[in-house]
């Protein structure tokens, strides 16, 4: 069973709405290796596990539960860079200009439409998520290096899209989560590791310069790319896999640790011209 | 932030597999009408929500934690039907038979080519889960409306899928989530109750007789049908919506309450002739 | 606009339930080469038609408007083939036994879980229709050649789809649907012939013995294969176009007609236990 | 049986081209809530429905009716707003210029590349339409609530894709659909009346300002909000659901009328550019 | 048994990068009438072929050949248009600005999240290539009318694309593959002649002004229209078929001759900021 | 450019029809993990590859050539499977019974609708091929480690439907394949060992006991897991990578040698009553 408190695992920073950078943050979000299949395909192979080894079943649901929060997070950031786009004009907007006329030249328009001016379950061409993106076939061996490319990926994306916008919230959200994505593959690299892989240099991929990345350096301070934040109300073995020297060759002891202690969720102001919620329309 | 402890929210009941039954209830896991849609409809509802009337986002919110749990069981359930499914023969049935053989002939094929003998993000037709089931329109009219569809939509279909097999395990599980979806339902007829609609005699949807699912009863002697289990570790404003009188013609007082105490997962054999999880063949 | 009236466009014969062939049936209606198809590809061509060779347009909408018909046909064929399938035992199946459990082994269970045993918008493999089926690239010669595959594709599929069941509603259905499927051919080769074509003795694809389709003689003794029910309430100009010697080997002299007289709808009897249409439940 | 008359239900207001509008327009025909769904959703719920309530069955079937000449209407608007985009050019364009070089920038790619400048089956953001947009379980009570979200959805997305153009025939076809579908909502909202639900003041939703959207305000005038257009050729029972107040707090008396008398379709020029339709190539 | 040289069908011209180009350029690769389908489409039809007729199998094998290499020609092209498209800045671009901010405005944001500055399988629109557009039904007749419809459409779609840009890389691709198109138009039109059909004036389908292409007129010279460059390293009959006059308006002899000499594919260069190869990263 | 000799990599081991081994068959061909998604991988990876290392292009190409020829051998051994399965009865089968009533119960249906009892671009579930399996997302390891995944998954799924039937051409065509993934798997895992990694025992995975499909056992005898078969026609590197020591436990040396000789392709016999190829039709 799953329990919640109402904290973020990482700040969403102030900064100007954005609908370009909304768009192509949708890929960390809905895309084919973004937190949405990362969940999913944690929750399945820990669900899905079979036999006594359980200490890696436990570093599978030890990561899925994370995930939970990290969509959380994208979500926040997306509907941030989403809130008060387009023209001011609520009220009278209808009848002297067409308020999102510009917004939607290079956004998502089902932000506008179906969203009012906030995330969905699309990657960043507008495609939904499907579920044959969840990779899990039951070898614990496959499933190991199928999370591995999924966290690589994962990294390998997130630079690319922090090239496409300089705001602020954006790239926050992106380089917390390159750094745990780094933990993430410290995590199944290791348990790879353990059935007697060695990586050699290989490790991060990519192996990404941490200057171009200025918001990373204090994660990674804080040592969350080798930390395993632990979200478990009882016992887990997931120490068992998840301690000793990093396989990356950036060196360090993995450790599980206390998860961060939590980030208000930002205020959604409400948009009376989208009927968003739409209350005040109840009492017109 | 997402937390977890080691327990199923219902029990699953000891039977024989069944692989035609773990076929059709893919529909309640994966389905457009399933529990990860209802999970993540609810998550983007209540992440996407606007304005400062919580006491609906956190009826939002209260209602998706316990999805989480949901596909949890419905994933276990599905487990015990297929796994052992097939004649024996580990080890060397490849040579003298086709062990598989009978097992597919009426299961979904991927639940052996894929999953190791076990669950799939796909409904009972083999389609996998896709995005675009989630409805969120940030109006929150039209998304109680939405869910009240989908837990009316959720009880209708699994009294159906009831009826195509008698396994034990299968049954139990329905039964339970039937239940579970009248107070879901309550819920959100009730949130609609609160901006100004009276059902009538309306509710539930269907208004299935209780006889003809005898697992159903011990539920509602319980009272699961008019309570709101909470998994919030912090505060929630979630019983200024989800009290007084039910909107069902059953009657009854809503109530938030403690989840179930829980129940262990079972244990999932390995299963050498698939390669699952495969350590042997490491060591072989 | 488009005006209704409550008659079926062909007879519906009495025969037994048959959900395996309900399951292969909906090729014809949702599939890639079915009615939906049909109906949407020569709606959208017709709607989109540039220029003033209106007679083109109105050969296109012609069809287009029969196709409607055949989507209801077909939909009440499927409903006679599913409707009461499954053991007895509304009202108490639900401890006794599992009235499902046969009929779905066979069945698309989707038909049982979705439709309360009825149509649904898939094909035979439960695949849902899918929007880029519709060609039209406003360029008349491609669209009358994709026409004459599609119309050839149809009865080629419907041929194949015969040899599944001898069901006698299936068939005549098919009977039928193949006997106008070569009308429809008829009329995309012909406007071909207009362009310049001489077909020579392809036509019709494929050439069939029609001593193999019994059921198909009464309608090519009726002259169905050459001719255009006319659903227009104006004028039309397709008579410029269809009229004269058929492009097909099989000869005769196609004219434009008045459409059947109709024949009714079956009556859908209630499903108590699929609380379909659940008034009943209303009551209770 | 169906039958066509050459008319268009509404007006198309003429104005200059405009690709973007048009792009996000097809969200109206083609997306998961726009006229082709309602269409096929109604079709098929009218075309399954069980039992002896008719009344119901009709009122299904007669809004059905009139969502077929919707899709028209919208198509032919999305054909205005895109025919002659581009620049100048057919004929020497290939050689000293790119036409479509702007065009394209915010428009969507197939409406040039396989529609001539005309409509597709897709939605706003191209995605093709999906036969599991069709919601029918047979069960009344849970297909009329759907129906109430999916026109209660229509008019908000409606509102919303508004303010993305002041385009002149973009806004007309949009005001005349906003009026239509609160007259749908009304029709699903009084049928779940008779079923004993009182609504309070919860519709129209969204509660939109009428003076927002001032191309409203004339169907309003003309009562199209309480009427329902008659499509049928023979009886109907549609009336005993569709009369007496209307649901909606704005009041009224609901009536079935028949249908506006109808306004001629705009002629399409050839494109020879595009070779759309292409006949003068075949004389070149 | 399929063979290799490292040789381009056709040159690529150098020309400036032009992501808005690449991207409606996939529709030729991925798209639902682009190289990806006809390479499918032809191989599953000469690998399914039935009967002794043979020269029709080695004539479907013959273009299904070509087409591979075509694809390899698009990719490449694809890859040109985008390889340093956005700002300088590999290296400090990260802190400083956002390089990509500016290309992926009118591209798809996909180039430079999944590809690294290339090729996709994917279409215009970005959505993924189906395995349904592959047609093969085992009917001669009905797959080559089919195969003409797709040549057709491949012609007509690239017409349209060739406004798009006047880019060189793009319209000298363009131009080649439309001669090619009509090469494989008249393969299958001719083998429908050798079927009995007499096709008039009908083809080129559709018949554009070469004069507004003028890419194409040296591959009219070099008689590639009516040429079918043989790939297959043992005897094949398909010149049975393919020789003699051209079905086309246009006339001459078809002839089955040897494939261009081949040109060199061009240098890829490394992407350091996109990590591809990422090469340099495991040595930093 | 690509050539072509018609040769099968492998022989068809003549046997029976089986129709549900050809369906399940089909994940072979057009799954997720099957051969259309190796070969495209590749294509696209090889293709689009970045910089000077091109000893790798050269490995991605090599391999992605012989996919082409497995791809050619999975459809001629579904194509047995399906040949002849029904009853006898072309010719007057249409009238006497139903010869494909049987036949559908365990099939895909589409293999007797599309299909002329023939192979399809789908996957064991009939879901049709996607373009989204294709993984290239242009940095080496990445790739490489993807690739070994879906090598590793191939033989799992492989081993997993050879428990499906006894029938000797669908497992002498898994057991070559199985073989042949395992010289793949080891061509990924040892350029991955040029980069620094060090495998230990984990390779082949899974680590199958080959004595439980004894049809493997001649292709290890001749090598073939060690061996690349080489089908470029002009200059490769690939044997700067394809050399030395095998990274897995069963040692052996890699080794770039002549593909095998080549086998005749099995003769497809008309079916006169699906009318494929349907020329007799044209005389009849």
């Amino acid at each position: 069973m799953f329990f919640y408190r109402e904290d973020l695992i990482n700040m969403i920073v102030p900064d100007k709405p954005d609908p370009a950078a909304a768009k192509v943050l949708q890929e960390t979000l809905g895309g084919q290796f973004g937190e949405m299949r990362t969940m999913m395909q944690f929750f399945f192979q820990s669900s899905n596990f079979r036999g006594q080894a359980t200490q890696y079943r436990d570093l599978l649901r030890g990561v899925f539960l994370e995930e939970l929060s990290h969509i959380e997070l994208v979500q926040q950031t997306i509907n941030q860079l989403l809130t008060g786009a387009g023209a001011e004009g609520a009220g009278q907007a209808g009848i002297d200009g067409a308020p999102l006329d510009e917004a939607i030249k290079h956004a998502n328009p089902h932000h506008y439409i179906m969203g009012a001016q906030s995330s969905l379950p699309v990657d960043a061409g507008g495609n939904p998520w499907l579920g044959n993106y969840v990779y899990d076939h039951g070898n614990l061996v496959s499933n190991l290096l199928d999370n591995v490319v999924l966290e690589s990926t994962g990294v390998l994306q997130k630079t690319r899209i922090y090239e496409m916008s300089t705001n602020k919230a954006f790239r926050e959200t992106l380089g917390f989560l390159i750094v745990r994505d780094n933990a993430h593959q410290n995590a199944f690299a290791k348990a790879l590791e353990t059935l007697g892989v060695n990586w050699g240099k290989l490790f991060p991929v990519p192996n990404y310069d941490i200057n171009k990345y200025p918001e990373c350096q204090k994660y990674v301070d804080l040592g969350y790319h080798n930390a395993q934040f632990n979200f478990r109300l009882d016992q887990t073995r997931i120490a068992e896999i998840y301690s000793g020297q990093s396989p990356s060759r950036n060196g360090g002891e993995l450790q599980v640790t206390e998860p961060p202690q939590g980030f208000p969720l930002p205020y959604m102001p409400e948009l009376p011209n989208e009927h968003s919620p739409g209350l005040h329309d109840l009492n017109a």
